[in-house]
């Protein structure tokens, strides 16, 4: 059923403006100051098991979890990049880890060195089977890009054990997990090592779900209302984004692998209606999910404040993208490479500085002086967190970028999803892109190894118009699912050049969304732009868009190579005053404004920000 | 110290069309009504102390509240309205509750049938204190509107039993309530018996809170941040409104309390710059506060969202203006009245159904139907709540409203707060106020019974200016503090008439408050003014208000005779459309826009609705 495949991780070398950077400080910094902080903390020395109370902080219940994402970003990262040192520290890792699975199959540190007598006996809030989801799909990648076995070996008796436990039939018992994320990593297992036990097991997870809604109830006694865990309704009954962000969206990612390989439809149709109401109603213009800081939640439809009641944790986004990934494969449709590319350009690359090593949990839409975030939130980025699910988030995600670019179908033919210059080079295929994507929409597409092979090019939803030519001639393509189709005996050298019309616009919220009523954004393809104060002559909250604006790139300082900035037309108010309510109207003065893609913000110090701003 | 002091309850009769109908129905329909509420929810019979587990809900540690505020309405209402029927179920009441006290002076029915082992061991969640205040302000109003004296005996055998337990010396015990209320209670039975225990033991709570920050958590063991119930720091070093909104306000109230009879400056002090950061950084144009719905909480300066994840608790508007009368009352600062008006013409009313038995929680300041308001709030007026401390509220506040309208001072002179037409009869007093304020700024004010007196007339902050007429002519008078002194020996029938220049205006926020950013709110005087999708050709959402508008004063059907309606100038905007983000402006067309009074909307089914309206 799927129409595509991964191309490996190693066959796409990005050498953009806006990735390449982010990629390579990932490996380089992102990587081992999380592997650092990891030891810092306790949480490698945990699988020592040697904790007893008195001993520093207890091995918390999603501290494997931490440790396996950021061995998973291990992976990909020695992959790409070769270090033998990190690679002699990974398996020593991996022993380390393996020698504290218990004889049964068991891994847990929490519960291996205290509660011993509660495991899984609170799977709503414990996170054990989200613990052993996170070490499954480490054990997968290390597999996957290094060949090695013994974690993976380690994992199927983790799954096996699991399955002897949960599920329909005889000495079995009825279970979901608190926290998805097991289901999806129960199919990678299934993919690499074809034992079906992997895959009916994830099927049970996701089939089992909602039929209970008080099943948590009745397990721990803690009254909560079913749908913020999504258990209020059988999954495929479910028809929008509810309960917490990075938990729907694993779910959704667990639904779309399980209708793939199971060619259920029902499965995949649940996804399209949830992913549509996602987009169309309650996502962040930036790719950010999960408005409510109240438990990372989502919350109905149109309601997304941009500011210290907030919430758009940077782990949903990349979980966005990764189930709209899953949509795209699954389904061939370039649409889903659209929302790919609103989280991945905004709100993923806001998550963390340029220099790689702080994190926002929460990434607001706006922020001043004046607000204090609420709950876990903060108004600059953090080295870690206690609950440190987004540092660790971004090893693996980042790290994995490189498969975004591009993917192949079953017949050889080639897709170019998101045209950052790059190249691909990968059995017979040598493709070069270049251009400035997405700062611009030229883009040129050079076949470096002639053959005879189906070049798909992905036309840009946030294209108004797209113009081909092939070896500087003007063509036109069939276009499909979102990609226009080149296909020949191509010679080597070859060129498809295109222009994408890609405008800087001022985009408005639709009526509902209350917020931002009389503002605007300002977008160019997906990148989304903010205003800091540190570039402009007023405070942000005072000033206002000329809605005739016309635009003009301009560099700033401060923001690497990666980064050109855009200046427009606007206002800035004389006078605040200090009333809190005022009848008189406020002078406004022509003045020029500057805006950053918001993918780069507060790199420059802390700072007032704004991505929607009032209209004139 | 104090400047005024109160006329009495029966000396004055509202006849405007506001606010005398509100009383009206308080006493005919929201007395009755929660009297049968606390029937039928058991908070009456409770009180024979007899349940036993199993025998429907358990008393809950706050049910001798809710009962003792409607007590203390029935005492305002019948001294307004007599009624014999009310009066003698009021007294069985009284023979009720006082049958519950134990020996030992203790009531609260819940630590009375249940957790007898459990009292006074959690201050900080358990309410017995803040019930214990109500139960002492109910029987101070029965002893003050009624002569009776039996309530009120009990309970300073109550607050007798408390002072032996709390505070400092031999065989007490260090103590604060967890929600402030018993502090402003014991001033109110001080001055009615004059016996200084209970302003001794005021102080102390006044005193002792916030001297150990985490006093609550050594006590109950439960990590909650200290401002929340406002013990971070000692009250008078405490310069923000913070944590918990109603319970601030009442702490507020004790402070004033007490600063005014120990002539404590120091209280005084920290009273006003807390007032201050209220009105000027986290009050709602309405006179709403405690934005957050998390908590019934303040947060930051200008943190003042309008949807679904706001609050502005109906309770704490009331409480608002209660602190604010207090220190109108002390300073003799007409300013602060403007702050009552405020809460009283717009959140209080808006709380509270025309029809006086439905009620808001939380006031929202914008409602759309695609909202789904968070926690605890609600899109529609309920009847009662789990937790039914507005209603109960509304019992006590809104027969109180005459005793908002005129005060005098220790010499004899009167003082017109708030102009709405009513009579004063008092003494050698008789004295009519006509006009239709707050509708008009025009006011005449009669004097029918002669006599050498002072008569000052509050000038409302909302004023541009003022024209005053002696027997209609001309004149200008001294104005202190906020008020015109007309000090003479009047005649019978000279009257004294005056325009306030007080126009319909639109209202900007300060840029900080970035939620209303590019909107206006329509005010006249100290009424604000909402839309509502009922009175207009498009959604509420899609009306944008014209910068140069007139207003013309329209009649609407259906809310009572209460209510004039204004109609401006406007623009509709065509086709909203599906999509969440789009970068065609919108059509805008011309149209004609109404706004109702904030304080009666939704009284004509559920509708969108909103303060804050763009400007263009």
């Amino acid at each position: 059923m799927r129409k595509f495949k991964n191309v490996p991780i190693t066959a796409v070398k990005l050498h953009d403006k806006f990735l390449a950077p982010r990629v390579e400080t990932c490996i380089k910094v992102t990587i081992p100051s999380a592997l650092a902080k990891c030891r810092e903390t306790g949480r490698i020395d945990a699988y020592k098991l040697d904790w007893k109370p008195g001993k520093g902080d207890c091995p918390h219940v999603y501290w494997d979890s931490d440790v396996a994402k950021v061995l998973e970003g291990v992976a990909y990262s020695l992959a790409q990049s070769p270090d033998a040192e990190l690679e002699k520290y990974y398996d020593e890792l991996v022993d380390l880890i393996v020698s504290a699975q218990q004889p049964d199959g068991y891994l847990n540190v929490h519960f291996t060195v205290a509660d011993q007598d509660k495991r899984w006996k609170d799977l709503m809030l414990k996170h054990e089977l989200y613990c052993a989801g996170h070490l499954m799909e480490a054990a997968v990648a290390g597999f996957e890009m290094l060949g090695k076995r013994k974690f993976l070996d380690a994992m199927c008796r983790f799954a096996d054990y699991i399955d002897s436990l949960f599920g329909e039939g005889e000495g079995k018992r009825p279970g979901i997990p608190g926290h998805q994320e097991i289901e999806l990593a129960l199919i990678k297992l299934y993919r690499v090592t074809g034992n079906e036990r992997y895959l009916k097991l994830s099927k049970y997870f996701i089939d089992f779900r909602g039929q209970d809604p008080d099943f948590f109830q009745k397990e721990n006694g803690i009254g909560e209302p079913p749908v913020m865990k999504q258990v209020h309704l059988p999954v495929r009954e479910q028809t929008k984004a509810s309960g917490h962000a990075v938990r729907m969206m694993y779910m959704l990612c667990g639904m779309a692998d399980v209708g793939e390989e199971t060619g259920d439809e029902s499965l995949l149709d649940a996804c399209k209606t949830i992913y549509n109401n996602i987009v169309n109603r309650q996502m962040y213009i930036t790719g950010g999910i999960g408005s409510n800081w109240w438990h990372e939640n989502f919350t109905s439809d149109y309601d997304l404040p941009n500011g210290s009641n907030s919430y758009s944790e940077s782990c949903a986004s990349m979980a966005l993208a990764l189930f709209a990934r899953r949509m795209a494969y699954i389904t061939g449709e370039g649409a889903y490479v659209d929302t790919i590319e609103r989280a991945l350009f905004n709100t993923v690359l806001a998550g963390i500085s340029l220099h790689g090593d702080d994190y926002f949990y929460s990434n607001y839409h706006e922020i001043n002086d004046n607000y204090i975030p609420y709950h876990s939130g903060a108004r600059v980025r953090q080295k870690w967190f206690f609950c440190s699910c987004c540092p660790t988030s971004y090893c693996r995600f980042l790290t994995q970028i490189p498969q975004f670019i591009w993917n192949e179908d079953n017949n050889g033919g080639v897709y170019l999803n998101i045209p950052v210059a790059n190249t691909l080079d990968y059995g017979d295929k040598l493709i070069e892109v270049s251009g400035g994507y997405p700062e611009s929409g030229n883009v040129k597409v050079t076949v470096k190894k002639g053959g005879a092979f189906a070049l798909n090019i992905r036309i840009s939803g946030f294209a108004k118009s797209v113009k081909f030519r092939l070896n500087g001639a003007e063509v036109s393509a069939p276009v499909q699912n979102g990609y226009a189709l080149f296909e020949r005996k191509w010679q080597t050298g070859d060129t498809v050049d295109y222009d994408m019309d890609m405008p800087f616009e001022l985009m408005r919220s639709n009526s509902r969304l209350t917020e931002n009523l009389g503002k605007v954004a300002i977008t160019h393809g997906p990148v989304v732009y903010c205003c800091e104060n540190t570039d402009n002559i007023a405070d942000v909250r005072d000033l206002c868009i000329d809605s005739e604006t016309e635009f003009v790139l301009k560099e700033v300082n401060g923001l690497g190579k990666c980064a050109m900035a855009v200046e427009c037309d606007g206002f800035a108010a004389e006078d605040r005053g200090e009333a809190l309510y005022d009848s008189a109207p406020r002078r406004l003065n022509r003045c020029k404004i500057t805006a950053i893609p918001y993918g780069l913000w507060q790199n420059r110090g802390e700072t007032n920000m704004a991505v929607w701003m009032v209209e004139k």
